[in-house]
């Protein structure tokens, strides 16, 4: 394997606190722990995070992932200073996350404000072999005479989701003056966190506080010259959404002892070892002229492990996955459409979790009088609606603007059972398509079919926000009408035998021969909706230029960019993506190229979804264009890209833009592979699971060369192609 | 009047964030604001804090004074630079309060990390004229070439109180595009707090923002070099503990409007103007060597100001006062014994928050067993006792420890039934003692009777815990039982007729002739409990040296500390203060001179009180060592003296220990001046109030001096004196 690359942070900023807080994030798909310093900073936001553990504050707030009692923060006094990378002088500077093994590490030399120099070290990790161990590292070496040094830390709680807490302290201890343990109990539930930590500092005296939430270690060491202080803290972190727990404290300070007992390095070795073979599975490599792009796939890769909760089916893959506060930890249409395809064991545990919240589903349907399952927009660990009623304020009405989504945007549903054919398609799981996912087709169907309008003898699908959410309350959304078309096709074809019903069955084929579906007009464009095409159209430039930061709200007010055209992101287009064969390759060119100029790309969502797209029109520089746009969202120059959390999404469309986009992998009928490489990339190699079948891609310019772990038949740029054990093919014999 | 002083920071100095802005805090009864700086600081806790709003967040928390919102936060960012001054370089400093207008104003010259220099001013104060008015001004001056200015400020609600919060967002409003207003309601309750403010920043252009409870004005601003930035913000605070609110936010946004109409300079004269009375009816005025002896004079002065909340019975007096979250803004004992004596006014308002709260003290009476009324040891809005249960964790067992103090330090009921009658002698208000203050030592007399244990034929108390909190669980505590029986005596003289049945006159005679007294040994020394005589002693000189700081529980744990002869505080001390005239000279100074090397005077309420005895006792050298240092536990050296709030008490005890020590007046069977200033004191002049006479007493080191409002009769060194209009005395005449 190629070597790892790494994530720098090439100089101190203190405009990127939170984003590299963000990018450098520790996760494990149990914990997430945000990448902050060891000392504190005012506009440093803390976070840890536990899947699945969400909690609602008050009663006009919002169930949000709840952050945690903080443990990563050291307040440090050398020499009477207060250490802060504001003060003094930086006189050397490293910080990088090492994506092989997760570990973060800083090394500082500072001048304090008196002049004396320390060099400040600092490594930490969050297990991957054990979920619940997080352990940090910190020296400090003085280097121009002796120091007398105070090291403060332990176990935060008074951290909170912007002021909103959730935890209740319920007990404090120490046991054998040296293992700090908290638990905290999610207000007004049982369920309880536990929060151990160790920590060793030699040279030091310690004495030990507990007082307003914050149960902290206190070291006084003094250092000679040239000597170095060194800490070591190691933490166990528990939670227990569904509170089996007996014994619970005690089991988990057992397991923080023996986990400290083992110290940092051999902590270490243990999970880089477990790290090592998801790593053999999963990675992209790729030789190209520009190093960032394979940077961009192993970031990519990094997070889409560090947010797959792979041990719980009761939570899923929120927004900003495990890294921020962004979007309150809720789950989106973005897990189905862009998180799943990358891992198909975990995906049906991803599908399991909307199986399980089936219920809230179809209470939400009921509620808005439809029946079936009409799943909630945001959603975290039951199944209800989450989605928040306010968002910004409107400053000329002074009231702040109703959000619209959980109203109106229910292509949701059909994109979850777009996910279910997709997970089938890949895997071949067919007793998963026999119980949860026919379960699923069936209820999202049953949804669609009611929530039709009967016009002129055809049924009609109004007032809905199809992906594109700057067009609000329209009529016959293509996107939400074809997915409409697909999910009841597909319920019919493949829901259970019990819920097939004559009656269904009637009511499933008149929706599939009524349903209104916006045809392309004689340019080959399809119509977003029915209105679309008859609003005004504006210069999109200075707005497209700014794109994700939605600057025409500074211009326009919702309901003025609702009467125009102009798209926040792929609307028809994703239609495309999601459906390949649905439209002739003209259609999708023509009307990939009149929705560009209309398109701001305000939402992560867009840009590599028009690379791929473009990539199957066969244009690959611009493909590579938009993805290599879509790899920057996070990683890019802005230093407020990802305050609060990455992108998920745009982390899974880094993935899927290579493996969709440019190496043209497609399921239609069986596996199809349509090479379209960028130019500059001179090797890209990947792995596949296909139908349980372990594959081994790699592209050049020119050739295919294939390991298949069984027999594989597949189509290259449509042609069928048998092979086992290894093969190789020009592209030129094929196109 | 002489010239008021000022409290000055001489430097910046990141470990004196919290003790400056407690120190410099602001507070006119009604609110108190910390005067935290604009931009923020990690270790920099902010705090805004209404009387009698209180709440308890958690099952398992005690209920706290809230933190409010936010509105002295102003972010700044100067030519990119986050403006820190931990970076870059202080050219030139001053930050000072003003005592008479309690103006803070702070001038710094910043070179910032590029080497540009600004100049940046801010002033602000909380008004004395209109309770819900406070005011901000900030300018920025770039002296190094034209700067392009972002400040960014507004309605904070992340604010919690060490991260526990009490209040959710009711609504945010922007009223024409300007006047920005945040309605907060206290969990649970129907009690609102509206905050609005309104900002106006000259070459600015501005955007709003609402989000995680953050209602902020960003402005935008280039400043050509030498021009000046001038931010003025207007900020209207309202609650209503009782909620009778009718139009609550259209009323407070109609002051807003009001006040900002009329800015910043005309708001301040017209706070200045309401606070000149006062100072001239209250100020306590010294010629002396020591400049500091007036200045902590006008520190304390201006802070009894500050925190008394004059407006509402309901409230009473924090134990920080209005400029902290230490003891979680509870009410304790210091505020009858230490608070009450400096304003006869408000004082008997703060009995009646004691009167309304005798159901509270009734209950927790019957739930321990007893009769009457046993006020809660701490207490907040309700009279339910406050107490928290659990303390520091004690690192040896790993358990947290209980706080005795609500169970056993019962002394508190007796001082209440003290400061009655010392009310009542002060100002004669016989109305008061028929309905109130008759109640209240009827009920506190009902308790001590049903407190007792019958030994020998003697009734006695047993398992108190006296004012010395470093000696629990003991029988007959001095200060305890003579406490008491002036308690039950005062009952029998002035309780309620109907209340004086001959049952109750029966037992309260039978309480006083049995109760055991504790006496003076054959050295004249009182024993402060029967089991004290008979403990070890210990050299306690470095844990003395470190007064305050209780580091004897470094090295014993408390159960250790309860079996020798130490004392935290002045007990049997504190009892010849409260009651002089209960044991002889020669008692009191044997006494005072046994106790000082066994007390550690780990309580502000300590020295201060041992002044006032020395003082009496003749000494008036010891007195003054004793309130220097008692006047320097907030404004000494000690970086974190006060971190969580002023000692409220030892405020007070400033003021007391000059008037009750140095000039020695005191009030037994009239009012009684036996003046000892210390050297270099020249001149002491001060207003009282006697009687509803206004008198001013000026004492030099051999005369006193008083003009009066009416004919007088006081004794001067125990000589009776009648006069009116001005007369003037010769010590020498009298000794």
């Amino acid at each position: 394997m190629k070597p790892m690359t790494t994530l720098n942070e090439a100089r101190f900023d203190p405009h990127c606190l939170n984003k590299y807080a963000t990018l450098m994030a520790a996760g494990n798909g149990y914990l997430g722990i945000r990448a902050t310093h060891e000392e504190s900073y005012s506009q440093q936001n803390r976070g840890m995070y536990m899947a699945g553990l969400y909690h609602r504050a008050g009663e006009r707030d919002v169930t949000e992932l709840i952050n945690l009692p903080d443990v990563v923060g050291m307040d440090l006094e050398i020499d009477g200073a207060i250490f802060s990378l504001l003060s003094g002088e930086i006189l050397d500077w490293r910080r990088e996350l090492s994506f092989s093994s997760g570990e973060v590490m800083r090394d500082v030399l500072w001048r304090a404000p008196n002049g004396r120099r320390y060099r400040i070290t600092s490594r930490r990790f969050l297990s991957a072999a054990q979920k619940s161990l997080f352990a940090m590292r910190l020296s400090i070496t003085p280097l121009h005479g002796a120091a007398q040094i105070k090291l403060t830390t332990g176990i935060d709680a008074t951290q909170t989701n912007s002021g909103r807490q959730h935890l209740d302290e319920i007990s404090l201890r120490v046991y054998d003056e040296r293992y700090l343990q908290g638990v905290y109990r999610v207000q007004g539930s049982q369920i309880d966190v536990s929060i151990g930590c160790h920590c060793t500092v030699t040279h030091a005296v310690n004495r030990i506080s507990a007082v307003n939430r914050k149960l902290l270690q206190h070291a006084t060491a003094h250092v000679a010259q040239g000597e170095t202080l060194c800490c070591e803290k190691i933490c166990w972190i528990a939670g227990d959404p569904d509170h089996t727990h007996d014994g619970f404290e005690a089991q988990n300070l057992a397991a923080l002892k023996t986990a400290a007992d083992r110290g940092y390095e051999a902590l270490l070795d243990e999970s880089r070892q477990a790290m090592a073979p998801w790593w053999r599975q999963s990675r992209v490599e790729l030789d190209c002229d520009d190093a960032q792009d394979q940077q961009a796939l192993d970031f990519a890769l990094y997070h889409l492990h560090a947010m797959t909760p792979a041990h719980d089916e009761r939570a899923s893959i929120a927004a900003k996955g495990l890294t921020g506060e962004g979007y309150k930890g809720h789950v989106f249409w973005d897990t189905e459409v862009f998180l799943l395809p990358f891992w198909p064991e975990t995906a049906r545990q991803l599908l399991r979790y909307r199986w399980h919240n089936l219920p809230g589903a179809q209470h939400k349907a009921r509620r808005c009088g439809y029946q079936g399952a009409l799943f909630p927009w945001e959603s975290a660990r039951t199944g209800e609606e989450e989605t928040p009623e306010f968002a910004a304020i409107n400053i000329r009405t002074g009231q702040r603007q109703r959000v619209a989504s959980a109203l109106a945007e229910h292509h949701l549903v059909a994109d979850i059972a777009w996910a279910v054919m997709r997970y089938v398609d890949i895997t071949g799981d067919e007793a998963f398509l026999q119980r949860e996912g026919g379960e699923l087709l069936y209820q999202t169907a049953c949804f669609w079919i009611s929530r039709t309008t009967e016009v002129d003898g055809h049924l009609e699908i109004h007032d809905v926000i199809g992906p594109d959410e700057y067009t609000e309350h329209v009529n016959n959304n293509a996107f939400t009408n074809y997915m409409a078309l697909y999910n009841v096709a597909n319920a019919l074809k493949h829901g259970p035998a019990a819920r097939l019903t004559a009656d269904f069955k009637a009511k499933a084929a008149d929706f599939i021969a009524r349903l209104r579906l916006p045809q392309a007009d004689s340019s080959h464009v399809v119509p977003q909706d029915d209105s679309f095409f008859s609003k005004p159209c504006i210069d999109l430039s200075r707005y497209q230029a700014l794109a994700g930061k939605q600057t025409i709200l500074q211009d326009y007010s919702r309901a003025e960019v609702n009467e125009m055209q102009i798209l926040k992101q792929a609307d028809v287009v994703m239609l495309f993506y999601l459906q390949p064969g649905l439209f002739t390759p003209d259609v999708q060119k023509a009307s990939l190229a009149w929705y560009l100029p209309r398109t701001i790309h305000d939402s992560s969502l867009s840009k590599t979804i028009h690379g791929i797209v473009a990539a199957r029109c066969n244009d690959p520089q611009t493909a590579y264009r938009f993805w290599r746009e879509g790899s920057q969202i996070d990683l890019g120059d802005d230093p407020h890209s990802c305050d609060d959390g990455i992108h998920a999404a745009a982390t899974g469309a880094i993935w899927l833009g290579v493996i969709e986009g440019f190496a043209g992998v497609s399921v239609e009928q069986g596996l199809c592979i349509a090479p379209r490489l960028p130019q500059g990339w001179r090797r890209l190699r990947f792995p596949l699971c296909y139908q349980g079948i372990r594959l081994t891609l790699e592209l050049t310019p020119t050739h295919l060369t294939m390991t298949t772990s069984a027999p594989l038949t597949f189509r290259l740029y449509g042609q069928s192609v048998s092979f086992s054990g290894q093969g190789s093919w020009a592209y030129q014999d094929f196109i």
